[in-house]
C-alpha cells in the first residue's frame, strides 16, 4: 500500500531500502547523512491527480504520499487540514498584495509538530518500539507526549531548562518522563541520541529520523490544495521560521511535491525567518560558506537552535525554491504577535509569528515587492508561551468595582 | 433569510418580535427576564431533514437555526466542527459502556465560548454597535477579544482578579481594553451591566442576550451530527460543567431541536456538573428550592460563579432532560485532567474537564450506569490554565546533561 521506493542520503548519494535503515546513513553518520524519502510519483499521481479524493480533513488525506505501511497505527487525533485564512488587513499593514495566513497552532497539542509526532508514533508502532524519545525546545517535545499518550506508548523528553512553563506543563499532563536538561537544546539533543541509542528508545528527532519530516511537509499540500479549492491567487512566498532546518525543509518538500504532481507549475519562493539572536542560517548562505553552530540568543524559543541539525534540508528549501533568508529581532517578534493577533485574531506564540515580522523585514530591504503575494505558516500558539506574550503587551488596568473607577480611566 | 419567529420572556411568557429588545424582557427586567430565541421549526425542517446540506465545516452550517440576517457579518474565524473522538480506554476508566469526547478547546481562542461571541459579534456589527463588552471569568472574555479583532471591533472586557494569566494574554494581544476588577465574577458582571447602558456599548453578556445561547447551542447539533455520520451509537448521557446556566442551556437547546427536527427520537439527560466549592444549581436542584447565590471556591475558575446569571435555562436543561447535577471536587478535577490527557490527547482546563470527574462521581453513585454512554464537552483547552495543571502534576526532573545522570534517575 505504500508508494514508497527508497531512502537516499542526501550526503553521499547512497540509496537503501524503506524500513532497511532506522535513522540516518551508516556510512556518513548522523551530523551529515540524512535520508529522504523518495515515492514512485508516477503512481501516486494516477491516484490523486486531478485531486486528492479523501473526505478525510486532516493530514491522511495525503496517505499515498507518506511512509504508512498499516494504517492501523494511525491514531485517531484530529491533526492538520488547520485554518487557512485570506488576511486583507494585514496584507495593508505588511504591504504586500494579499496575505494567506496558515494557523498551525490549531493542531492538536497546539503546535505544527503534530504533523511530524503523528509519524514518529505511527512509525514507533510500527517498529515494534517499547519506547520513544526526543529532545526538543518545546513543541516537538509536548506534540510527541500528546500523540505517544493517545497510542498508550511510554515517551521519555528531554528539553532545555528553557523551555516555556506551558510546554513542560503539557508533557506532564500527558504523563511523559521528563528530563529537563540543565543546558542548551543542543546539548539536550546530543544527551537523547545517546539515551536512544543506550536504551534502544525509538527516536523521534526529526533532524536523524527520515520519516518525521514526511508529516511536516503535508503543511505546504494543505496549504496549495487549500488555496486551489477556494480559487485563490497562488502565493509567490511561502514564508516560515527556521530553526533545526526540519520545518523549512518540509514545507519545501511539499512544494516540490505539489508541483511534481502538476498542481502547480511553479515552487513557491520559501522566506526562512531565523531570529536576530539566532541565525546560523542566514549567516552561512549570505557568506555562501559552512555551517558554524552559534549559542542562541532569542525569545522566540522553538527556533533558538544554535546548531541546526538538518542544515542541508534546511539550505536546499531556501536554494532551490530561489527564496531568501532574513533574521528578525526580538522586537519585531513583538511587534508581529499584536499586529496578528489584532488583524486576523490569530494568537501565535514568538516563533510562530516571527514569519510575519520577516515578511515586513523582506518587504523593506526589497527581497519580497508589494505586488507578491505572501502565505505566512503560523507554526505555534501563543498560549504555548504567556510571558513572552504578556512582556509585548504591558499589563492590564485594575479597578475597583465602581462604575466610577471605569469613568476615571476613560477620562 | 432568518427563521426566527419571535422572542419569549421565559419567565412571563410575553412575546416579542425578533429585534424588537437587544436584551431582556423589559417587564420582567434582567435578574429573570431572560429571552428565548423561537424558530418556524416547520419552514427550517424543509431545509435541513433529511441532513444538513452544507459543505461549511463550521458552526455556520446550522445557519437556518441561527439569528443571522446578514451573513456578511461572520468572521472568517473556523469555529465549531472541533473533534469529536470515541474514546474506548477513558470508557474503561470511568466504567461505561462508551465514551465520546467533543473537544472545544480546538476552536479558535481554545474553548466552547467562540461559538457564542461569533454570533455575539455579528449581532454587534447587524445592530451598528460602535463597542463591544462582556464580563467574563476569562474564557468569554478572550473570545470576545478575538472575535473582536477579527472584526475590526473596540471591545472592553471586565474580569475578575482570579482570571488566569494565560486568558489576561489573550485579551492583551488582542487589543481589547481590559478592566481587571478587584472583585467576583459577580461583581465584574454587574459593574459590566452598568457600563454597558452608561456608554452605550453591545453587551455580549451571555445571560442577558438571548442570542449568544444560539451559538453555544450548535456544540449539540454537531455533536448529534458527528456520531450519526460515524454511525455510532447515541449517547445515554450529555456531560458539560456548569457555571452561570447557559452553557448548558445551550448544550439541552440543540439537542431538543436535533428532536424537533426529526434526527433523534429522544432528547438524551444532561448531566451538568458544578465544582464542589460552588454548586448553587446542585443545592437548588437538590432541595428544590430557588437560587441562593454563594462564595466561590475552584480551582476551575469558568465554572466559578457563585450567581449564576442563567439560572432558569441551566435548571430548565437538567428538568426537562431528565438529567442530574452532580459536583467534584479539586482534587477530582486533577485526577480527570490527567486521565483525560493521558487516554485521549485531550488537554482540557479544570472546567474543561469536570465532566470527565462528573461521569465518575455519577457512576459511583448510581446515576449513570455502566451499560450507559456518554458524550463529554471538554469546554477549554489546558494552556488557557497552567498553573492549575501544573498544581495537578508535579514538577519535572531536572538533570546535568550526561547519561550518567539519566542512568541515575533510571536506576
Amino acid at each position: 500500500m505504500s508508494f514508497v521506493q527508497k531512502l537516499v542520503c542526501v550526503c553521499c548519494g547512497r540509496e537503501y531500502r524503506d524500513d532497511e535503515l532506522n535513522y540516518y546513513c551508516p556510512i556518513c553518520g548522523y551530523q551529515t547523512g540524512i535520508l529522504d524519502v523518495k515515492y514512485d510519483y508516477d503512481a501516486v499521481e494516477k491516484v490523486v491527480n486531478p485531486k486528492f479524493d479523501s473526505k478525510d480533513r486532516s493530514m491522511w488525506r495525503y496517505l499515498p504520499l507518506l511512509p504508512v505501511r498499516d494504517a492501523t497505527h494511525i491514531q485517531h487525533l484530529q491533526v492538520g487540514w488547520t485554518p487557512l485564512y485570506s488576511a486583507p488587513r494585514l496584507a495593508v499593514e505588511l504591504g504586500v498584495a494579499q496575505c494567506y495566513i496558515k494557523d498551525e497552532g490549531r493542531n492538536p497539542t497546539a503546535s505544527f509538530k503534530d504533523r511530524a509526532s503523528a509519524v514518529g508514533v505511527m512509525k514507533a508502532l510500527e517498529k515494534k518500539a517499547e519506547r520513544i524519545t526526543c529532545a526538543s525546545t518545546g513543541n516537538a517535545a509536548s506534540s510527541l507526549a500528546g500523540f505517544a499518550a493517545a497510542a498508550g506508548l511510554p515517551a521519555t523528553i528531554f528539553v532545555p531548562k528553557r523551555a516555556p512553563q506551558a510546554k513542560l506543563a503539557q508533557l506532564l499532563v500527558y504523563g511523559a518522563q521528563v528530563f529537563v536538561v540543565e543546558g542548551t537544546y543542543d546539548e539536550a539533543w546530543e544527551l537523547c541520541m545517546e539515551a536512544s541509542e543506550e536504551f534502544g528508545w525509538y527516536n523521534r528527532n526529526c533532524a536523524i529520523n527520515p520519516y518525521l519530516i514526511e508529516g511536516k511537509k503535508t503543511v505546504s499540500l494543505e496549504l496549495i490544495e487549500q488555496i486551489l479549492d477556494e480559487q485563490g491567487k497562488l502565493p509567490d512566498w511561502v514564508v516560515v521560521s527556521v530553526g533545526d532546518g526540519c520545518t523549512v525543509g518540509g514545507v519545501w518538500k511539499g512544494l516540490w511535491e505539489m508541483k511534481r504532481l502538476g498542481f502547480i507549475s511553479e515552487v513557491p519562493k520559501i522566506l526562512g525567518v531565523q531570529a536576530d539572536g539566532c541565525k546560523p542560517f542566514l549567516t552561512a548562505w549570505q557568506d555562501n560558506k559552512p555551517l558554524i553552530p552559534v549559542a542562541a540568543n532569542t525569545i522566540a524559543d522553538s527556533i533558538a537552535v544554535g546548531h541546526p541539525r538538518n542544515f542541508y534540508k534546511g539550505m536546499q528549501a531556501i536554494h532551490e525554491s530561489q527564496g531568501s533568508f532574513v533574521a528578525v529581532t526580538d522586537e519585531e517578534i513583538g511587534w508581529a504577535m499584536r499586529t496578528l493577533a489584532r488583524a486576523t485574531a490569530v494568537f501565535g506564540e514568538p516563533a510562530g509569528v516571527a514569519g510575519i515580522a520577516g515578511v515586513r523585514a523582506a518587504v523593506q530591504s526589497g527581497i519580497i515587492n508589494s505586488a507578491e503575494t505572501v502565505a505566512v505558516i503560523i507554526t505555534g500558539n501563543g498560549l504555548k508561551d504567556i510571558q513572552s506574550a504578556i512582556q509585548f503587551t504591558g499589563a492590564p488596568k485594575r479597578i475597583a468595582p465602581s462604575i466610577t473607577a471605569v469613568k476615571e480611566v476613560l477620562r
